[in-house]
């Protein structure tokens, strides 16, 4: 689009490092494997303070005390419940979502909720209102992502129970069994530290929707979308294949020496960002460790060989294991099937997701860039039909 | 995001004018009031073509001659039907979205499309597989829009006629009645000239999450949502309330100077891009001039007045007609309903967005930006629970 201004002439490939927005949010920090959520290390979080908590900190911008944390608790848990209408329809969008997968089922129950629930242009609500819709979406997507993994294997799907918190919940829903404490924990932590990241491709999508004033579906329906993008959402599962593959501590050297001497790409390992250990694969490590077992035992030693091959092999570059690595075997061994992988990251990243729209539409500013045109110069005249 | 490279100081809030990318696809010349796909002019198109031939010229780069014509007609007419699993869902979804409008209806009914079709990731997908999917999600778009707008006003939906041409298709089946062949051919040049139109919002979006490998429904559910945004896809009726409100040619000049002089905006003049007449506007003046009767000659009285008025109080700015303003008045004649305008852009659109997304399948770049930390320094020590 030739606009009236000037195109700056270099921006990079993909607006790598090009700054859209401002946020109070959060931010990664490459180069020091650091990332936060507002001033607080998202680790830190993860380490000491439940989901909601993080969640309220996320929407209010402040971490609530004891009596804050349970009326917000109780406040989010009302929310979980699905209307009659949407939940009527989940058989039908699990059956057709069995091909494209879950995120795109939740895709679909997403904006059907939305519709239901009468949402209104983000421009046209007060902040108030925003973020009761906000709360209320995030509170339905592990139901409704439950919903659509029962439905899909031939269950029935399993109402929320308000007196458990988020994550135990979550776990709740998926298989009836209340789980034990420190299952439940432990998918929390995970949970809390994938709420936001930086300004991820998802976040951007949801973003960019929200800047044109787009009720709150429209936005985190987008942002489900290009979560399922290979190059973004990636596939925790694929780390644990990777170990699949592998099979025996023995066999990690010729394995991975031979995928890292054809040029393939070890799953699990590497970022886009983090030069330096991911903060999220420390503490996922520590989790893991804590649970314990023989499956993380060979995991350590897959992480441990892998990183002194590649060191070996590709000397100076930087590659540790990603937050796919050990997420995935944490969700293993808390009895989250494989395909839910991503789907649970998705019910974590809603928050950080619904806090970005909620900031962005503080703004009245459509973001709106410009392509540069290199086809032949028109106009040509039209050949007759 | 703090990356390795440098942050541009000064990127235009909102990205304005800020190159994302490279198109084959078309541009607009805001200063010449002029727009184009590939290299013919858009107008010139309308004036000459059919939309099939133009849907053909953005997906494979040519205008197809006779005989292409012909077979592109019946190989498109042929997707038109819905798979029966969807259809059984889109009276509860006509219910749900009765609230939310129907672009939040067509934005669930199309990802459920999508998954049910069992769409794949761009990225893992040949370009002819991926034109395919395209094909058929573009002429399903018509299908479901009046059938949503059927169920949601007590009625049946009207299967597609493989017999009759995409726009023509369009109208019968939202009335039931072929049209005739004059509002068909209004309703077509409409829709041909709305196809594309530089690098908007809502195909930003799709771009974005095609970037990420994401699947064809994805994007274009991205694309319906941001489009639903009141700062991006307007809403073509607004213009026709105008002329409701005015209501008699003596009532023109002072309705029209009270507003001014208030400093509200006249709905469906003045445009982002255009320092000149909108082409499209011209055009459509000219369908609507075409058609005739008392409403187009008090909307050219309007317009007239308006101008005049604008020009006295407002001088300097070049403020004019926009799409809004006529596409509603053809609309209108041509029988369609208000709320029915903006998904009758987005059934034209629906082929801009395909286009762009198979365009930006070719690259396998994620488009990802960064946003700047503005919010109190990390890390502070987390507060006890």
């Amino acid at each position: 689009m030739t606009m009236g201004t000037q195109t700056p002439a270099d921006v990079p490939r993909g607006l790598a490092g090009v700054v859209v927005t401002e946020t109070e949010l959060g931010d990664v920090r490459g180069r020091e494997g650091f990332y936060h959520y507002r001033q607080y290390s998202a680790v830190e979080l993860a380490h000491s303070r439940t989901f909601e908590d993080v969640w309220h900190l996320m929407f209010f911008g402040e971490l609530p005390d004891a009596a804050g944390r349970a009326a917000f608790l109780a406040e989010t848990a009302e929310l979980r419940g699905l209307p009659p209408d949407v939940a009527a329809v989940l058989p039908a969008v699990a059956r057709s979502s069995a091909l494209s997968g879950p995120l795109a089922g939740l895709r679909t129950a997403l904006s059907l909720l939305g519709a239901s629930a009468g949402l209104r242009p983000l421009y046209d609500i007060a902040p108030d209102r925003r973020r009761a819709e906000a709360l209320a979406a995030c509170a339905a997507v592990p139901t409704l992502l439950t919903a659509l993994y029962r439905l899909g294997t031939g269950q029935e799907p399993i109402p929320p129970r308000a007196d458990l918190p988020y994550a135990a919940n979550y776990l709740y829903m998926l298989t009836g069994t209340e789980p034990d404490p420190v299952r439940a924990r432990a998918v929390e932590r995970y949970l809390i530290s994938t709420i936001d990241h930086g300004f991820n491709a998802s976040t951007f999508t949801a973003r960019v929707i929200a800047s044109t004033g787009a009720d709150l579906a429209a936005c985190l329906v987008g942002a489900v979308g290009a979560l399922s993008g290979p190059l973004h959402g990636g596939a925790p599962s694929r780390a644990l294949d990777t170990l699949d593959a592998i099979g025996t501590p023995e066999n990690i050297d010729p394995w991975v020496r031979e995928r890292v001497l054809a040029g393939d790409r070890i799953m699990g390992f590497g970022h886009a960002v983090y030069r330096t250990e991911d903060p999220r694969s420390r503490m996922l490590r520590e989790i893991a460790q804590d649970l314990g077992g023989s499956r993380v035992a060979f995991a350590v030693e897959v992480e441990r060989q892998v990183e002194a091959i590649l060191a070996e092999l590709k000397p100076g570059r930087e590659l540790h294991t990603n937050v796919e690595f050990y997420a995935g075997v944490v969700m293993e061994l808390c009895g989250l099937p494989r395909e839910m992988f991503t789907p649970t990251f998705c019910a974590a990243r809603v928050v950080g997701w619904s806090a970005n729209i909620l900031e962005q539409a503080q703004e009245s500013k459509i973001i709106r860039p410009a392509a540069r045109y290199v086809g032949p110069p028109p106009p040509q005249p039209v050949p007759p039909a």
